[in-house]
């Protein structure tokens, strides 16, 4: 048995702080329905309304441009089917995303193109940038709407969105960002990205899982994914997980207090990881921005190495890390994020993305650091053959 | 101050059940996404795919049957949107449903309307229960889906599910019923009841809100209402919310082990509750059916008297009751409900939902029974004069 537990798949989802989980199992007694008029309704709503604020202050929004949702990929479906309603400005009109997005954006945009929406998926460089002079390219009266991560889940890589939106809006577009990535992580405010619709997820900032939020700048145009009662203003059908919800609040909070500190703190783990990494393993490559990159996430290419064989045998020692995307597991395709960057499909699959997060210490570092090197080496010998035969 | 606090609310949401909310606490330390291939993934997995085997156990389907999702109204809308997709069999063919259903069906059936859907609404009874004339009548080869709940939320009435399924099955329709309110309170199986598709929902039955479940029978069409990345076979995508999930197998699992027990003492309960009511406040009338109906629901409506005022006065006393549906609050409208059965707006809109539940007692009843005649008397004598202006 190995002699530690050390979670490096931060980006795929966070363990609950201490804090925030004390504050959730208070609340699993404020189990009425917010929507309800007595006490015990009253008493949840209110704790939804405070943590609504706190989501709001977390991302520079007014408590009321927030909704919760069930999570990210709720949010932002809602925010791209929302084209194709018929009350929406310029109903199906162009729609610009980007090859880097989550699976939630593309296989959404997939969607919309059956139903007779142009979409466009913008191509990035090397690092993980959209290509701007395509984008500019693209904008014409046209687009409805324009949706580009803020960060990337696999890379790390953040994008321009000021600049994307500023863009956009001289032709009259909407601006969405999938934020799930940055918020927590990285300053977010929505009058500084100056977008309409910004998606968030609870899980991924030591929240429960099962609750999103969705920013939606006052009147701008949003139709329910979800219909039904009329809570969160008849834009998101369904109980409203109070307990939760609550938990994220306290999350948001947490996340903006100790934002400067953690980022400082995670992008030193990074620097060290990397570093040690280059040093002790030969012939790898480090992906995304070399500077606009969260700080936490360090997605590295082993060459000559299976990537799912390298997370095994980190998983034996206690090392949890991911190959390309959760959601995508199952699955044998190399990672679209990194093949958007133009590597070639080999050294695609031998990628491990680390991301570290608020309960990761430098020892876990060196613990990494202590066991990668042999593995990689160990599965570079095996390999050799093997691989070739997989491979051709 | 009031000396008891009394939750008759328990249509609306639950509290956790105290083996449920200790099973929440532990699975929130199996944090891991369950998507993710090492340790801590797969034992998020594992939980998740034992709560799929309890929630289907409880249906009487196939794990393999039982998709989850965000909660009811996510089920609700996932099946009748897919009438919309280009694969769907007879797409935007004809939907048949209630007038009784809960909002999240009659809203979804709206917005496919408007995307050329011919929707049919059946008419009930004075009971409540559909007329099934007009039904037969309905039916032919272009009809897509008919989605009839099991049991209603208001006022308890079960509905003919196996029969109607029967009916559709004729016509090589598919059939889909919004269980919601009949899960964990009534013996509920999906192949005595011949339906296509069941929602269900966690937080009706003593689990965590925003969870919910969707039986699909093996190869029946469904399209994702959430696209992105490829958990629970593509049909449902964003993080797995495990915590949750094993609560909410864990709730299955007790309210099937208490189902047979606790709808004898429910039933008890409430005959107990209806008598006391009759013989104390004179000029009430109880609503739904006389004998399919739910064990724990008894609707009441108060001649001369505000629905509202009522809930306010018992509200005082720590008696938390609900007036129509929850998620219509704010809404001055009379239940939709009440309406479709025939009743007129005024007498509607002095209409009770005493919802009971597991952790209601006989004292709580009698409580009740003794603080509710005296609110009547005083509403009624306080709003001969006022409420003629007002509903005038
Ligand atoms: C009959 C019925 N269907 C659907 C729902 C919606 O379920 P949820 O609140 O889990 O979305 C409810 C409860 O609100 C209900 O009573
Ligand atoms: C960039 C990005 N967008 C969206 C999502 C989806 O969020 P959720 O799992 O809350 O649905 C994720 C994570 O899975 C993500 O990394």
């Amino acid at each position: 048995m190995n002699s530690r537990f050390v979670y490096f798949d931060n980006n795929a989802t966070t363990p609950l702080d201490p804090d925030v989980r004390e504050r959730f199992i208070q609340a699993l007694d404020l189990y009425g329905n917010p929507s309800s008029m007595h006490m015990f309704g009253r008493q949840a709503h209110e704790g939804v309304e405070w943590a609504r604020g706190e989501v709001a202050r977390l991302l520079g929004a007014l408590p009321e441009e927030i909704l919760f949702t069930g999570g990210g990929s709720e949010s932002n479906n809602t925010v791209l089917k929302s084209v194709l309603h018929p009350d929406f400005p310029r109903r199906k009109g162009k729609v610009i995303t980007t090859a880097v997005e989550h699976p939630c954006i593309l296989e959404t945009a997939a969607f919309l193109k059956r139903f007779g929406v142009p979409v466009v998926i913008l191509p990035v460089d090397s690092e993980g940038k959209i290509d701007m002079n395509r984008y500019v390219d693209e904008l014409d009266d046209s687009v409805a709407l324009v949706s580009v991560m803020l960060a990337n889940n696999e890379i790390g890589t953040i994008q321009d969105i000021a600049d994307i939106a500023k863009l956009a809006k001289q032709h009259g577009a909407y601006v969405h960002t999938d934020a799930v990535q940055g918020v927590g992580k990285i300053p977010v405010d929505v009058e500084e990205l100056q977008v309409d619709y910004l998606t968030a997820s609870a899980h991924k900032l030591y929240a429960p899982k099962g609750v999103g939020a969705l920013y939606r700048r006052k009147g701008a145009p949003l139709f329910p994914l979800i219909h039904g009662g009329h809570q969160e203003k008849g834009l998101r059908a369904g109980t409203i997980n109070g307990p939760s919800i609550i938990a994220f609040g306290c999350a948001a909070e947490k996340a903006g207090s100790l934002l400067d500190k953690e980022y400082a703190r995670l992008l030193r783990l990074r620097t060290k990881m990397r570093d040690g990494i280059l040093a002790s393993v030969p012939d790898v490559m480090i992906n995304g921005h070399s500077e606009d990159v969260l700080p936490g996430t360090l997605d590295v290419s082993f060459f000559a190495a299976e990537g799912e064989s390298i997370l095994l045998y980190l998983d034996i020692e206690g090392i949890a890390v991911s190959t390309g995307s959760a959601c995508a597991t199952g699955s044998l395709e190399p990672s679209h994020v990194l093949m958007a960057t133009g590597m070639d499909a080999e050294l695609a699959h031998g990628s491990i993305r680390f991301s570290l997060g608020r309960f990761n210490t430098e020892e876990d570092v060196d613990y990494l650091l202590e066991k990668l090197p042999p593995i990689i080496e160990r599965i570079r010998k095996m390999s050799t053959v093997s691989r070739k035969e997989v491979h051709q």
